[in-house]
């Protein structure tokens, strides 16, 4: 199977997380909108497409049309080899997708506490005093659960379910790297309490999917268009 | 099956979407913390244990423990009879749970664009700017996007997927419920432009088991301490 991928062209965004894990697995997949006249076809499944969904990351499979990073991945990981096929196990890697989905969505508020149709420069003052609220009480918080998650992990594997890689842990890693491009100062302190954490990123940085994927141009640098945006006076 | 829901006692919040479900299809439940003691039992299967959630609801089902709301309900659904079994249709009323969560957290955030730890009256000033910017251009968006998968639904039943109700439904109800309560006067101009919404709202609010419901003390009414709050001067 070919996946088609949908989303924007100039952002890791929400589309990364489907992009690790289809690199990770060595997926045959092309990266629709960064291609020839990509933006045009970013739209092809919105609009008046009955199942369109609401925004971008989407992806195509066969027939199918799977909007919400979530879902993509919960769809995606049994096929990938990055998910058991098991209910009990995929609904908990889900639920920890889907965790690791609601810090994303503060970690992007940091910047946009007021509406994401602003520019940062419109709301940078509520944005000092969020960032403010999200390194003193959100972050501890995430980083003491995915560890706690990682301590009382049964199998004792390093990863966050069962024995074996899954989607939720390349989603962590990509909350790492993302939050330590965004807020340096802060996670040079955090990282000395989340050692698993900090364990689990090395190895998923290591594995051949990943390292290759990360030394390719495919990978598109972070920057301040995306959820993960450095802005010095916010990391304090 | 019994099913054992453990969620705050004193709001609607999250924990209603499952709550609605449950309701809707007769089911066997507990809403644990609104027992005996019930506050102390919310915690049970939070903390120490090894799959534990991040927050609350949770749902415990037999063996599993399966928390984040979307999750619950996709777990729910085909059990309740409130979704099809196949793939196809589950991933796509899952997508549609989890943009109707979106739209939530941004229902929200509009009270709370600072902090969810700080109070209200704290982040009075920047909650007002955030609301002119969700009543303004969020507002529309999400209620065009839910109208037009009702119109292009090929079923053409008025319901969001297929023939017959699903949780998604039951959740589109749910926020039509709280931005009413929340939004009366921009809620009044919207809704003459959400005919198709309006009608599916109608007939939820009809069924049997919603009808008995919502008529009977396990509603908790609406407050100051939920999603959905009413502060008129954020209603403009």
């Amino acid at each position: 199977m070919r996946y088609e991928l949908y989303y924007w062209p100039m952002v890791q965004g929400r589309g990364e997380f489907v992009r690790l894990a289809l690199e990770d697995a060595g997926a045959d997949y092309v990266d629709v909108a960064r291609g020839k006249n990509g933006m045009g076809r970013l739209e092809r499944f919105m609009g008046r497409y009955p199942r369109a969904p609401f925004a971008s990351p989407y992806l195509r499979a066969g027939k199918l049309v799977i909007g919400q990073t979530a879902n993509i991945l919960h769809y995606l990981g049994p096929r990938l080899g990055l998910a058991p096929k098991n209910e009990a196990d995929r609904l908990w890697i889900h639920q920890l997708n889907l965790t690791l989905a609601d810090w994303l969505v503060e970690a992007h508020d940091v910047h946009h506490p007021i509406g994401s149709g602003l520019y940062y420069e419109e709301q940078k003052r509520e944005a000092k005093r969020r960032a403010a609220d999200f390194l003193a009480n959100r972050l501890p918080k995430f980083f003491g659960y995915f560890e706690g998650i990682l301590a009382r992990n049964p199998a004792r594997s390093g990863w966050l379910s069962g024995r074996r890689l899954s989607t939720a842990d390349l989603a962590l890693f990509q909350m790492i790297e993302g939050l330590r491009y965004a807020f340096p100062r802060a996670m040079r302190r955090r990282e000395k309490k989340a050692p698993r954490t900090l364990a689990l990123r090395e190895r998923v940085a290591a594995r051949r999917g990943i390292a290759a994927y990360l030394a390719s141009p495919r990978r598109i640098p972070f920057n301040e268009y995306g959820i993960f945006r450095h802005y010095p006076e916010l990391d304090r």
